[in-house]
């Protein structure tokens, strides 16, 4: 079987969110999974100087028309989440100690996680939160909860970070498919198509 | 006849350079024309904290790959000018010069300037090199070097970016399609559905 696709995103990301719908069934149609790798955009941010895209004056109100026009355009719902953008750590955290039990369910956290905030228009921040949507996935609360306060995991999710940036990758979504890097939700079409002719 | 498109662009954007590569195509197959508008992007950045795409570290290296791929996708030829990013002012000056007399001059002048920076490389900052790239094209290059230090010419240009600002664009290109505003060379193919759908 060819290689995954390793999918990078934070799950404060409204493009990131949009990705997440397509993505699956976009790597299915060429025969490839994917490998969902939730990461810190502020941690790359600090290395490229960028800003969060709605707080960049005419841009952050482009940004916010265009999420919802691609939202109508990918046929997927969308709604700003409430404190927008909020922290993610608790919900990277969860991710990648899940990630280490049970990819699937991971998988599937995630996307309760991104339609919890992009759907429902939950601020998807608090440790509560996180805890409370992984609850609703079938995964131990307690459990989650001890471990989102845990040296290890919270080292698990310092590492991850520091290697995903040591990738180049510097925002959100940010796709390699094969060595060849892709960033953004309007590269779907790019990377449909790189799957198909390998490259041009 | 519907409404021209509003194409904002900076001389020195290489995405800008490749919409020029297809929008009139595009316009022209709905029956539309395009209304090419250069603006001077340095004036833009300070309004939104931007910096030049190429100084952004990883961010820049990857424009760097990207700029040559969408090249590829898009079947144009593609070369990193002398110099990037260089000043536009004088080629922006010498268009709107050209622009209030003759508009059909002033797109052939644009698409002589886009092709000498980013087919044959060359810096098109200097404005013996617009003057020259001008000659070329059959204007009269000692009326257009007079133009290049005219008081009037120099406040048409301000006159200009301040209204393009004015209307929100921050990047470049940028397409305003009845009323409907466009942020980069990968929302040609939108823009096309647009131009179909009226919109979705």
């Amino acid at each position: 079987m060819p290689a995954p696709l390793d999918f990078y995103f934070d799950f404060s990301s409204p493009y990131g969110y949009l990705a997440s719908c397509r993505i699956d069934d976009l790597a299915a149609r060429h025969g490839r999974k994917v490998n969902w790798r939730p990461f810190l955009l502020g941690v790359a941010f600090k290395l490229t100087g960028a800003t969060p895209l709605t707080s960049q004056g005419p841009k952050g109100d482009y940004a916010l028309h265009d999420f919802a026009r691609t939202a109508r355009r990918l046929g997927v719902p969308f709604t700003m989440p409430d404190g927008f953008p909020f922290a993610t750590v608790a919900a990277a955290r969860a991710f990648y100690w899940l990630l280490d039990r049970d990819e699937d369910a991971a998988h599937a956290l995630a996307r309760a996680l991104f339609d919890a905030a992009f759907v429902r228009g939950l601020n998807i921040g608090p440790a509560d939160t996180v805890i409370q949507i992984a609850r609703d996935q079938g995964i131990d609360g307690d459990e989650l909860r001890a471990a989102l306060q845990d040296a290890g995991v919270k080292q698990r999710l310092r590492d991850q970070i520091e290697l995903i940036i040591s990738y180049g990758v510097f925002g959100s979504p940010y796709i390699i498919v094969d060595g060849e890097p892709f960033w953004g939700v309007d590269r779907l079409p790019h990377i449909d198509q790189w799957l198909s002719e390998g490259g041009w």
